[in-house]
Order: structure tokens, then C-alpha cells, then sequence
């Protein structure tokens, strides 16, 4: 976190599993860029609860992503890994902005909209979810948030409430830039359609070789030999065209063989990052969380003395 | 507070100088009986925040409330008073309850509905009111809230919102009773009706002897000389029906009179409690609120670290 650098902030649902759309989606941009910026990353627990009333499972979950991001690269020593729920300035900081923002603009936030068409419970945290969001991105001094193009709108809310505040109570937020990462839409799943959990058609990012191998062999492939074939379209992931040329070349109308040689080169790409994950104990998890909430706690204290003087409840 | 009493809370927004409807409807009630109690007072900034947006003003209301509690005659070292704001864990709780709260339900909260008829703008604030209330009563394991007849609604909505989370997560949370203040809804105003900031027809609590002539000779009289005037009906606030009787029997159609007894009587009444008040340094006010924050965090956190560890995010 040296002086300077413009800082980057980034938040997952701790919502299970991941997948390899989710590594080369998200994950890996994020990897790739990180060290560049003073970077946070933030398991968002309170917005996971929206969805998630499984305590269990919330609390395997939160374990389960911290390993994941450390395991994927990330390095606690070079960025700030924290949970929500240790930042208590974060819902702190929402109520205050629920306060100039008014619910008309709540009802058309796309995420809202998309999940109530799912037929999730219309709850108070899912309509207030973009302020929750937004108060995680502001409290920090944002520059940057790596988003996918359909989660631009959030950072857009966080831009438009930086401004609502800004206007009534003075200049105290920074307004965020979005950065959309072009990777996301790319990932295919075993069907062809985008990889998605709700679709059931991921291959597991940290999975076992019998479970990468179960879910490449159900790779849909076409009998009419066309290509790109989906085989060859979730390869490329692992290895570069050249490198994938002479070895499609080589199993052409073949898919089996393709199939075996993705599960070859899956297999030698999460092999490190699996056994890294391993490695990782609940002591770590334990201990980066809490050094991580620490630091957070510091620099979001400092912001909401600065927004308690200003709005006049500080005495 | 003493182990074994109940839990009492109770919270004022910081909303400008009081009058005397404000004391004798709630704070007078409140007075004699919060010695009977373990006893939470709250001044409740972060609901004002709602509606006030000028943090000047809002902070001269949080310095005026705790020296109006004081002078009133709620001793520090016997109820605990403290600011919302002081403690986070209010708004952490909100998030949490906002999680199993349906949006329908909040739409049909009177005073939501009756905010939005007189034309305030619908915040998300105004729209999660009762959840915040909720989470100020509930985090305190609160057995008995005093209300006026038309905020009953508010701690029907706490017991709701606290038999959510317990059907959720576990019985976390102590279901509160109201206590229906039959003194509010009879305090006269100078024209007859309900005495109200609103109404413009208030006598203050802490004018000075001017102010208080002022009001009073502003009083509507009925010239038919009927009874009980408005004049009478406000004098007994301060006097027993006995102790007025003479003095309206002989000042029995000259209001000027009445209207002159009501003065010196209600200044009687009122000198001790705007002399207290004279003496109730900023010093000390900051005094109340900090000790007092300190032990409402106190409480406040243990009843989170319950929380947290039921929906799933202690690690």
C-alpha cells in the first residue's frame, strides 16, 4: 500500500463453490492487476445475508473464499483482505446515505428488479443492497472497481450517492471509476452457454482430477465436427492457440481425445493453485481476516469522523 | 441499575426546543417511573437524520435534548442516556433485520404513510424507520417501551422484527411491551388543540418568564365565558383541580386574571427546572454522552457477538 497508487476496491458474495468462470472471469484480472493499485478485496458477509439465511453455510462459505483468494494469488501482504461484518462503519455509513437517497431510486436498480423477476423475497437488504454497496466502495477513497459489464450500475449508484451526499452535507466522497473486465461474458460452460452455478454447467475450480475429468467429459460436443467446438472454446482458456493448434489438428473429429488432453492441461493449471489451497488453514483464514478488519476499520474510522462532523452528529 | 428490574427504553429525536406538551405528555411520565427501571434513554440522531439535513442544527438539538432530559430530572448517574450515533451497532443490527424484513411490510407503517402524505420526500431513511426503532429497543433486551397511543405501531414492529430473526436464527431477542402514556393526547395547546411545534400554538418548556407571558396571554378565550376555558384546562397542568377552584371561582369572567395566575403558576413551576438547565455545561453534556456511549456499546456488543455468531458471520 505504498503512497500513490490509486486504489482499487473489490467485494465477492461469499456464496460457495467457485468455477473456472469465475477464476477466468473475475479472479484472474483481478490477480493480474492488484499489485498495481492499493488494492482491498472485501468478502461482502452482510450482502450475502440477503440471499443466504443458512448460518452454516454462510460462515463455511466465508472460510471457503479467503482461502480461495490467497490460493488464486492474491497476497494478504500486498492487499487488504477484510470481511464486511468487521467493518461496522459500513452499515453505519449506509444509514446515512438511506437518508439522500430515495426510494424511487432504490425500485429501478437492475439487480433489485432482476432478482424480484426471480422471485426472491422482496427484503428491505436486497432493495437497499446498491447503498450497502455503495458505502463498501466510498468509504475507502475508491478510484477503480473491476466489475463485469452487467455490475457497471453499481458502480454507478455509488457514483450518483458519492454526489447526493456531497451535495447536502460537502465535498467528503471521492466519485469511483468502473473498470469492466471484457473477460467475463467469455467463459463458456460444459453446454456452451455461460458458465453459471444455476446453470449446472461449471467445471470446479478447485476440484479434484476425477471431478475436472466428470465435468469435461460432459462437454457438449456437436457430431457435425463443427468448430470452435465447446471443447476447444473452454481449452483456450488453459493454453494459447498456438500451443492448441497441432493438438486439435492432431484429434480432429476426435472430441475424446481433446476432451482428455483439456483434463491434462486443467488438471497441470489448478494443480498449484489446489494444493496452495490446501495449505491454508483456518488459523490463516482466522488471522488475515482479522488483520485485514483491522486495517479496514482504521482507514473507514477515519473517513466516518470526517462524515459524523459533517452531518452533525459529532459532539 | 440495579439486577432484576426491567428493561426500559426510550428515545427522543433531537427536534428543537420542547414545550410543555412535550413534558407533561412524555417526559414528566417518563420521570416518575424510569427510577422503578433499568432505565435507557436515547437520543435518537440518526432518526433525525432523516428529515434534518442541517448539521448545525442538528447538533445544537443533540446538546439541547441531553440538557432538556437533565433539567427535567433524569439523573445520568441513574438511566443511562446516550446518542444513537455513539453506537454502531445499532445500524449493523438494521442491516441484519433488514435482511428478513419484506418491503411490503415496510410500506405499511403509519408513520411512513403519513410522512409521505405530507409531502416529505420518500428517503430509504423514512422507509427503514421502524427497522432502526427496532434495533435501538431490541439490542438492549428491552421489556417495556413508554409510547403516546399513536406510536403503539413502533414497538408492535420491534416485537415483529425480533420474532423474524428468532424464527430465523434462533431466539435471540426478547419480545417488548409498549406502555401506552395516557397523558399525551390531553395537553392543550393556546388554541384549543393539541399542543404542537406544527400547530404554532406552544407554550416552551424552558422560555423565559417573558415567553411564558407571552404564550399564555396568547391563550383563545371563549368570550360566552363558558367552562372549562383553555386558560383553565392548561392551568391544570401545573395545579390540582382544589387548588384552582378559588382561583377561578373568583376570577370568574376575566380571563386576564386566570390568564395572569397561569403565568406566575406556570413560572413556578418552570424556574427550577430553565435554572437547572442554565447550569448544564457543553462540558457536561459531553461527559453524559461519552460515559454513556461507552456502557450502551458495551451492551450493545455483547448482544451483537450473539448476533453475528446466529446469522453465520463470526469466524
Amino acid at each position: 500500500m505504498i503512497r500513490g497508487k490509486q486504489k482499487l476496491f473489490t467485494g465477492l458474495q461469499p456464496s460457495g463453490a467457485l468455477h473456472i468462470g469465475n477464476y477466468f472471469g473475475v479472479l484472474k484480472p483481478l490477480v493480474d492487476m492488484y499489485e498495481g493499485f492499493d488494492s482491498r478485496v472485501m468478502v461482502a458477509d452482510y450482502h450475502a445475508l440477503t440471499t443466504l439465511k443458512d448460518a452454516d453455510k454462510l460462515h463455511a462459505n466465508i472460510m471457503d473464499i479467503v482461502r480461495d483468494y490467497v490460493a488464486v494469488g492474491l497476497d494478504p501482504k500486498k492487499a487488504l483482505i477484510f470481511k464486511q461484518s468487521d467493518v461496522p462503519q459500513h452499515t453505519e455509513l449506509t444509514w446515512i446515505y438511506n437518508c439522500v437517497v430515495t426510494t424511487a431510486f432504490l425500485e429501478l436498480a437492475h439487480a433489485y428488479k432482476d432478482k424480484r423477476a426471480r422471485g426472491l423475497e422482496s427484503n428491505a437488504g436486497l432493495f437497499d443492497y446498491p447503498v450497502l454497496m455503495a458505502a463498501d466502495i466510498l468509504l475507502y477513497d475508491t478510484d477503480i472497481v473491476p466489475v463485469g459489464q452487467d455490475q457497471k450500475q453499481h458502480v454507478e449508484y455509488a457514483r450518483e450517492i458519492a454526489t447526493k451526499f456531497n451535495t447536502t452535507w460537502g465535498e467528503a466522497f471521492k466519485e469511483p471509476k468502473e473498470k469492466i473486465l471484457e473477460g467475463v461474458a467469455i467463459v463458456p460452460g460444459t453446454d456452451g452457454k455461460k458458465m453459471s452455478k444455476s446453470y449446472g454447467n461449471t467445471i470446479p475450480l478447485f476440484g479434484s482430477k476425477d471431478e475436472i475429468a466428470k465435468a469435461v467429459m460432459s462437454i457438449i460436443t456437436d457430431s457435425s465436427g463443427e468448430s470452435p467446438s465447446n471443447v476447444y472454446n473452454i481449452h483456450r482458456l488453459f493454453k494459447s492457440e498456438r500451443e492448441l493448434a497441432p493438438v486439435y489438428k492432431a484429434n480432429k473429429g476426435n472430441y475424446k481425445a481433446s476432451k482428455e488432453a483439456l483434463i491434462q492441461d486443467a488438471e497441470e493449471f489448478i494443480a498449484p493453485m489446489r494444493k496452495k489451497r490446501e495449505s491454508i488453514t483456518d488459523a490463516d483464514v482466522r488471522e488475515i481476516l482479522h488483520d485485514g478488519g483491522e486495517k479496514a476499520r482504521e482507514i473507514a474510522e477515519e473517513k466516518m469522523t470526517d462524515v459524523r462532523r459533517r452531518v452533525g452528529v459529532s459532539i
